[in-house]
């Protein structure tokens, strides 16, 4: 099984990710690892560029949701690739700063962003604020004038959408912290006041249905919703919308029983819904927005784990305990999130080892999964855990003072830190 | 309700910590704010270390488990109380060398811990491995003889107790990644193997039944199952253990609905049935260590955040949103941790505004608390969250490259910063 086409095994037996053998790159720079497919983010990128253009229409575009995965490289090949980004604090944004990023092509995103964040992203000329709530408006139109500044702005609606996912990240119901719903009467009254602020221009509506979304009908749904909503604000104020942000949410295959969605085609799918909502409606197509993350640099990631402890506990489990765990992976503990595990050393040997996958912390629900079959391991193999490129090095924690791995691109034949590895020296840094 | 003693109100109706007023503190030094009282982290260990020593006798000791809080002025704190610590990494060794905690009074724990780890924890001298598996015992046996050292461990040994507490953080049960279990055999299998090595010197075993206990019957089971473990061992190959580690797990009042335990009774009774279980045995009574890490410092913490969006969903809910979040503070996310919430500015007003407490990470999941009741929150008041001096720091991360907040020391009239503010550049730091 073929997880990703980034991933293959070699004469020898190896795992490879994007044509390098992972055991050379364990060596080379010590584990754990995370691993990084260059050719494979900018290869996303332009899929969602292209397919988006193709079907939602010319200015139609993709913004990569650098939450997932942020760090200043990061930045420099959404720059290379004329890529929009959303982001979601300060800290995002200076980090793209920091790389030259032109933030002009980016919106700011957040339910509670702090009036220092607001003050620093005016300053430095955001594109766009997505808006949450009615208090931000404020906020932000009080910051513009203050800056002698127009900002361009979105808002936040919920569209209502069940998106069946983990109730964590399912965003688009009505209970949620994020943005206004459009059941409950709030979403309209939002626009009406909106657009009533001086210093800002109200250019569209955002909405976002969750995350690992596996079928094109809950984004048709949204377009449904969203499209009757701006329908219905049209006919009761005039306003129209230039752009309708559909948010992230394509799902991703960490195991091979999930789906391995086709994004063009879901976006063809999707956008032939748009059109013809938008005939029904007798609306112009607004210029639709989506902000991938996920779907972007997930499978381009992998992490390299060396084996410690075997352990078999007679007529129970046998666990595996690998150098990293929840400080560099906690989407098991938080999500039970499913992940594909192999053996690196014989990635070709039979499968037949049953146990759980656990880390090195201090801490039972240190888990990086449950009940697996790899190539049974020993004492210094590699493991891989693949498709860990989003929510892993950015969800990081010191826990137990454990050191961040490094972040490792691979670009061709070319391989190159792009996160260094975090060193004791770093952990006691802000300690008195 | 008063939950702990060092919280109460002031005559301005403000929430004071430490006998401080937490409106200051916040002026003071911005929010997110984790504020820690350094009296009550030294009354706690004083009362673990009198209660120990009279009831278990003479040389029994608490060691502060210091994963639930480590930084630099804990290890100073530990220091100066004369208080012996267990460590879980090298970034905790390293964190207590670097203010010259001497490790000889140091116990090391891990269920995989690395050759450098192990390396590097016999150069400093530590004081006791607590080893976890046959594979460790191997590898500090060769550390040991290539620096010419003999090293003192105990063993650690999974008793088989179901705590009833969350699955995540109880690990006495037989399945868990830590120790050797006493019902499979592969215990006293454990101990045979490890009166062989050369280089080690086995004194003692240890056990760890969970976290959150409220019951002394919990510890008084382990203390039933060990000593019966030891009994066993002794008639079988003669050998008696020096010390008998019973773990933490002392349960915490987060809400007012748990229970209050009061440490020194609860030694008490555990006391007393060590004494009876060791003369019913004819075997002389091991010096006890406990390690308390929760109960030492989760009271002795209180995070204060500032309100920024409260929102109503119309017939659904009220989401009050705060500076900080699951970055500063994970653990309802991991493992729908309860807390105490209170808005500090009217401490005395009364409790009727029904709400969320969410954070501001871009995530559904970034709650802090579900549904309590509070005074009503206006933008910009300060909100208390309780009870946050353990797991919160150590487990904070920067998702959304969020800075995490700095901790301040509270002693007296006097406040400090323990641990800096984390600044942006902090955060792109190991960027290239």
């Amino acid at each position: 099984m073929q997880i990703c086409n980034n991933i293959d095994i070699n004469g020898k037996g190896h795992l490879t990710f994007a044509g390098r053998d992972t055991l050379e790159l364990a060596k080379k720079y010590g584990t754990p690892l995370y691993l990084m497919d260059e050719g494979k983010i900018r290869e996303k990128i332009r899929t969602y560029k292209s397919a988006m253009e193709r079907y939602f229409g010319e200015e139609s575009i993709p913004l990569f949701a650098s939450k997932a995965a942020s760090f200043k490289q990061i930045y420099r090949i959404a720059k290379e690739e004329d890529m929009s980004i959303d982001v979601v604090s300060a800290g995002e944004i200076y980090t793209a700063l920091s790389v030259g990023y032109d933030i002009s092509n980016a919106f700011f995103h957040g339910n509670n962003k702090t009036i220092d964040e607001i003050s620093f992203a005016i300053e430095n000329n955001i594109g766009y604020f997505v808006v949450d709530s009615v208090s931000e408006l404020d906020m932000v139109d009080r910051e513009a004038e203050r800056q002698g500044k127009k900002q361009k702005i979105l808002l936040r609606i919920t569209p209502g959408i069940d998106t069946h996912t983990n109730k964590k990240i399912a965003t688009g119901n009505v209970d949620s912290k994020f943005g206004m719903a459009i059941v409950t009467g709030q979403a309209v009254d939002f626009v009406k006041v909106a657009i009533g602020y001086k210093n800002l221009d109200l250019v569209g509506y955002h909405c976002h249905v969750g995350s690992q979304v596996f079928d094109a009908s809950t984004f048709i749904d949204a377009v449904d919703i969203m499209m009757d909503f701006a329908y219905a604000v049209k006919n009761e104020i005039g306003y129209v919308p230039e752009y309708m942000n559909l948010g992230g949410g394509f799902g991703v295959r960490y195991v091979a029983s999930q789906a391995d969605i086709d994004i063009a085609s879901t976006i063809r799918e999707v956008g032939a819904a748009l059109t013809q909502k938008c005939q029904e409606l007798g609306m112009e197509k607004p210029k639709i927005l989506m902000e991938p993350g996920r779907s972007i640099v997930a499978d381009a990631g992998m992490t390299l784990y060396t084996v410690g402890t075997v352990k078999k506990i007679t007529n129970f489990k046998n666990y595996v305990a690998i150098d990293g765990g929840m400080t560099d992976n906690p989407r098991f503990a938080l999500y039970d999130a499913e992940y594909t595990v192999m053996n690196a050393v014989k990635a070709d040997a039979p499968k037949l080892y049953r146990c759980t996958i656990v880390g090195k912390c201090c801490e039972s629900g240190d888990i990086i999964q449950e009940d697996v079959h790899i190539a049974k391991p020993e004492e210094g193999d590699i493991l891989a855990v693949l498709t860990t490129g989003a929510y892993n090095y950015s969800m990081a924690s010191n826990y137990n003072r454990i050191p961040r791995p490094p972040v490792v691109m691979l670009a061709g034949d070319r391989d190159y830190v792009a996160v260094k590895r975090e060193t004791l020296e770093d952990i006691v840094r802000n300690d008195i």
